[in-house]
């Protein structure tokens, strides 16, 4: 088991990247993260290193996508662990910057936007939110891009839905060269979308949370109607529902619960935000 | 003389230009137009040749940084015409893509922001002015970067010093790789500031537009008071002030017109807006 690299300037790691394929290297993946890496982390830096030549996972707990209420401060940090998870998935590189690296002075002057398309379902409740994780995603794109010659690809859960598709959006109305592929939810045992907040859940909650993917299955299969499963999920202890609602999975546009849309739930289970969805099957 | 190659699409630019790089070039230099070129672009242009082993000419009349009422359905296309000029300097690649090739499908859902420094002086009285500029020049950036062993310029005219700055910013906060190269404004025998708008004025409004530079000039060298200088270029026939300010060159702060404080004039000229500026000796 080789231990990764662990780079935290950008100049460090476009050199690292640089070295690889000047040696040969002829796919570079990256895996942006916030730290806190669980098994569904896991799973996609697993994907990430299959799939490429160099893997590069970034851990990073960005201010820019957390609001003023939110739990910047105390959002879980951890790298140490974090590095040797990612050992073990034999990852080449770690990017691992300081705020003051990827924002030399403090908040940027020049700032990436969603705009309406931001300003929904999450970004109702959490304004500023994607187009923080716009503005570092942005700027990851660029550190790493192995340039034109290399096939670059990054890596999005599905799990965050609204996220997914603002970030496929990015890459095309920027021209990044880079391919987003996008990664299956990954659950536990019982369901439960994985999240690094789901740490926060106390064991008694956890159990709470599993309404939410119970009630996203029962939709999907047709077993209730969508304001019968709203009812469903506001009936559970300790949760309060934020939206349940089915999109348009290209453009996020409020649908009926139709074959082949996407149905999102976001909740607080306690004092913890949790998001889910499935696709209604075709 | 050899003509340039023209490119209407993205993949053909950069297949020239990974074409050229693959075959030895050593350098890749871009000048952003919107065409129309007179002198001062192609002394940038000139520039930019001697500076890089491939010189890019883009040539786009961006939707985006037009408001409403301003002329972006008159303002002059003459694409023949500017290959033919580009071609006397022995540009390599102009780039001259549709509206629909840059923003397919309409306006982008992810956009580039300037926020506060992008909304005073010229961005008071034009609104989204700086975000569609920035927008458009990341997308071109993106798309001609040659790679990371590549040293890659890109050429900006001092004349719009804003526009100037918040492009050094957007290169910053973005981590592109490319370097900024100022150059200095063109200006007629008589001192009149290269501008594709200068088209529009009549000899005699040609004439009253003279009052800028020389009045910089009577700032700069101490000879007039702020207040006298916006005094004198209000009193001259056809020509109305928006503004007069010396700013740090840094930040754009308002500051005392101070050596080293950079001196930036607006007005109309009859139904043209026209702008300005110099630096105050140090």
């Amino acid at each position: 088991m080789t231990e990764p690299v662990v780079c935290t300037t950008v100049a460090q790691l476009r050199e690292e990247v640089a070295a690889r394929t000047a040696a040969g290297a002829e796919s570079v993946g990256l895996l942006p993260t916030m730290g806190a890496l669980h098994a569904g982390h896991l799973q996609i830096a697993r994907r990430t290193r299959a799939e490429n030549d160099v893997a590069v996972v970034s851990v990073f707990v960005n201010p820019l996508q957390f609001g003023p209420g939110e739990d910047f401060e105390s959002y879980p940090r951890q790298l140490e662990q974090d590095v040797r998870l990612l050992a073990q998935e034999r990852v080449d590189l770690v990017f691992a910057p300081s705020v003051e690296e990827m924002y030399p002075g403090g908040t940027p002057v020049v700032s990436v936007t969603s705009g309406a398309a931001g300003a929904v379902l999450e970004g109702a409740t959490r304004p500023g939110h994607f187009d923080g994780a716009l503005t570092v995603v942005n700027k990851l794109l660029t550190i790493v891009d192995p340039g034109p010659r290399i096939p670059f690809r990054a890596y999005f859960g599905e799990k965050d839905a609204q996220q997914l598709l603002l970030m496929q959006r990015m890459v095309r109305d920027f021209n990044h060269r880079v391919e987003i592929r996008p990664v299956p939810i990954v659950r536990s045992e019982q369901g439960l979308a994985l999240s690094s907040r789901n740490q926060y859940l106390s064991p008694e909650q956890a159990g709470h949370a599993l309404v939410l993917n119970a009630t996203l299955r029962a939709l999907a299969g047709g077993e209730l109607t969508l304001d019968e499963a709203r009812r469903r999920v506001a009936a559970e202890p300790e949760v309060s529902l934020d939206y349940l609602v089915t999109v348009d999975p290209d453009t996020l546009a409020v649908t009926e619960p139709r074959p082949g849309a996407l149905a999102l739930v976001a909740a607080w289970v306690g004092p913890t935000r949790l998001i889910d969805n499935m696709r209604i099957p075709a």
